[in-house]
C-alpha cells in the first residue's frame, strides 16, 4: 500500500516496499521566535533557507506551518506554501488546526500534498475529510479523540480505525491516510515505546495502513535525547513506520534511518549508505587538505620570519 | 519465559520483560593470534584482562571459547573457564565445537551455564543435547542443518522447532533453549536484516523462545559497521531478541542496546540510562579536570624558568 505524494516536478511513494521518508519540521513557527517574527512582518527569508537546508539535508519532503498568534495564518500559510515550492521541488506537508488555513494552503499548493492532520474528534473528521477528499489529497489521521490520548494501545487502535473508516466513507482511499500513533515521553509513560511498536505493527497487519510520527517527543525529559531518537527510530521502523516529521538536520537520527533502511532491504545495492559514506569521507579529506594547507602557509610564513 | 544462568554469586535472566543481556565475545581465539599464542602456552593474562575490561564495559555474561587448532582444546577450555571463574562473577557461555570440550567445559563449570551450541544437524543434536540434560544446563540453538543456512524464513523457522522440540524430548524445558536465528551480512543478502526481524518475532509468538545472536555478521563488508550494528542491534530488540554475543567494549552499540532498553520499558525510571549518562559526564569532567591541572604545571613551570 503506497502513500503518493507530488510536487509539480516529483513524486514521493511512502510505504513498506521503499526507504523511510522524513518530513523536515524545521518551518514551524511554534517555538522560535525569529522565525515567528519575520512570518508575522511578512519576511520569508528564514523559511527560503530552511527549506534549502533541510533538502540538502536529506529531507524528502517539508512540512510548512504558519500557526502564529494574531496573525493571519491562512494568508501567511499560503504564502509560506508559494515561497516553498519556488525554491525547492520536494512534495509539502500543509500543517494548520484551523480548517481555513487548511483549505487557502489546498487551494495554493501545486501538485499532492499530504495535510497535518486531522484527529479522530466529530468536529474535526467531519470539517478536514471533506476538505482532503474535494482535493484528492493525503492526510496524516493522529490516534486520539474527544477524550484525549489513551496509553492503552487497544485503544489507539480503534481510534485509528475510525479515522481510517470515516476517511473512506468520503470517498478517500485507504493509502491516503498515513497513522500517527501518538509517541508519547518514555521518561513519563514506561512503556510509550513498546505501544507505540505494537501499534504501529497493527496498522500494518491489520488495517493495512501506513504510519507516521514525530520523532522527538518520545525523549523528552532525558538526557542525549539524540541516541534515543536514533534508537526508537531504528526500533519503528522494525516495526513497519514508513515516514517521521522530524529534523532532518539531526546527523544522529539521520544516519540511524539510513542503516534502518540498509536493514529492511529498503537501500538496493547498499547504495544510498555507501554513497553517504563516501561523501562523508570526501568531506573529511577536504577538511583534511584545508588544514594541510593552512599548516603549508604558517610553515612558509615562520621561514620568511 | 526467562532463561535462567547463575554463576556462584549471580544470576542472569535473559527474556522479554528484562533488559537485553550482552555476553562478551572476546575470550576467542579464532582470529585472535597473540591471544592464540598465549593460551597455547598455557598464559592467561590476556583471558583475565578482557574478562574484567568486559564486564567493566557492561557484559552480563561472557563466551569462553578455546578452539586453536593443534592444541588441546578441552584442557585448555577448562582452564580458561577456571581463571575466568576466578576474576569476575558473572555466568559463562561455553563455546565449542567439540563435544569433548563442551563436556569439559561443563564439568569445569560453577553454576548453570549457556553452552554455545548446537546445530540442527542430527550427529550434534544427538551428541550435544544429552550433555546439556545431563548438566541442567541452557543452550544456543543456532538455525542450520545439513542443508546449509537458508534464506527462507520458513525454512529457518522450521529448523529452529526442530531443535526445540528435540531438546524437549531429551527433557530440556523450552526456556533453556536460546536460538540463533542466524544474522547473515545485509552487502550480499539483501533481506537477511528483514528475514531475521521476522524470525524473532515468530520464534517470539509461535515458539515462546528467546533468540540471541552474534550482532557484528550482519555488517561484514560495509563501511562504518558499528552504526549499521547499532540500528541493527536496536531493531532487533524491537522483534524481540533478548540477548546477543557480541563486543561490549564498542560504545555504539552499547548505547543502542541501552537505548533500545529504555524504548521497550525495560530500564525501569530509566535509572540505567541516567545512570550511564552521569558516568560518562563524570568522566569528562574528570578528564577537564586532569587537563586543567596538566595547564597548571605546564604554567608554573614556564614560570620558573
Amino acid at each position: 500500500m503506497e502513500t503518493i505524494l507530488t510536487s509539480p516536478t516529483q513524486t514521493v511513494r511512502i510505504g513498506p516496499d521503499h526507504p523511510f521518508v522524513i518530513i523536515g519540521e524545521r518551518i514551524n513557527p511554534t517555538g522560535r521566535k525569529l522565525l515567528a517574527a519575520q512570518m508575522a512582518a511578512w519576511n520569508f527569508d528564514r523559511v527560503r533557507n530552511d527549506s534549502l537546508a533541510q533538502v540538502a539535508a536529506g529531507a524528502r519532503m517539508l512540512d510548512v506551518n504558519a500557526g502564529i498568534p494574531l496573525a493571519d495564518e491562512p494568508a501567511i500559510l499560503v504564502e509560506a506554501i508559494r515561497v516553498v515550492q519556488s525554491v525547492v521541488e520536494v512534495p509539502l506537508s500543509i500543517d494548520s488546526s484551523i480548517v481555513k488555513a487548511l483549505e487557502a494552503g489546498l487551494n495554493a499548493y501545486q501538485g499532492k500534498p499530504l495535510v497535518n492532520s486531522v484527529t479522530a474528534e466529530e468536529e474535526r473528521l467531519e470539517a478536514v475529510l471533506p476538505l482532503i477528499a474535494r482535493h484528492k489529497a493525503a492526510v496524516i489521521g493522529i490516534a486520539n479523540d474527544e477524550t484525549g490520548i489513551s496509553e492503552d494501545a487497544n485503544v489507539r487502535f480503534q481510534i485509528a480505525k475510525k479515522i481510517v473508516l470515516r476517511a473512506e466513507s468520503y470517498g478517500i482511499p485507504r493509502e491516503d491516510v498515513l497513522i500517527d500513533p501518538l509517541a508519547m515521553p518514555v521518561g513519563a509513560v514506561r512503556y510509550a515505546g513498546a505501544t507505540l511498536f505494537t501499534l504501529v505493527r497493527r496498522l500494518r497487519e491489520e488495517l493495512g495502513v501506513n504510519a507516521c510520527c514525530g520523532a522527538s517527543n518520545i525523549s523528552f525529559g532525558l538526557p542525549d535525547r539524540p541516541a534515543l531518537n536514533a534508537a526508537f527510530l531504528a526500533m519503528a521502523i522494525a516495526s513497519g513506520m514508513n515516514c517521521a516529521i522530524t529534523n532532518a538536520l539531526e546527523p544522529e537520527m539521520k544516519k540511524s534511518i539510513l542503516a534502518a533502511d540498509v536493514m529492511m532491504g529498503h537501500d538496493e545495492n547498499c547504495a544510498t549508505w555507501l554513497g553517504t559514506h563516501r561523501a562523508a569521507q570526501g568531506d573529511a579529506a577536504g577538511a583534511d587538505a584545508g588544514a594541510a594547507a593552512r599548516a603549508a602557509r604558517r610553515e612558509r610564513r615562520s621561514a620568511r620570519q
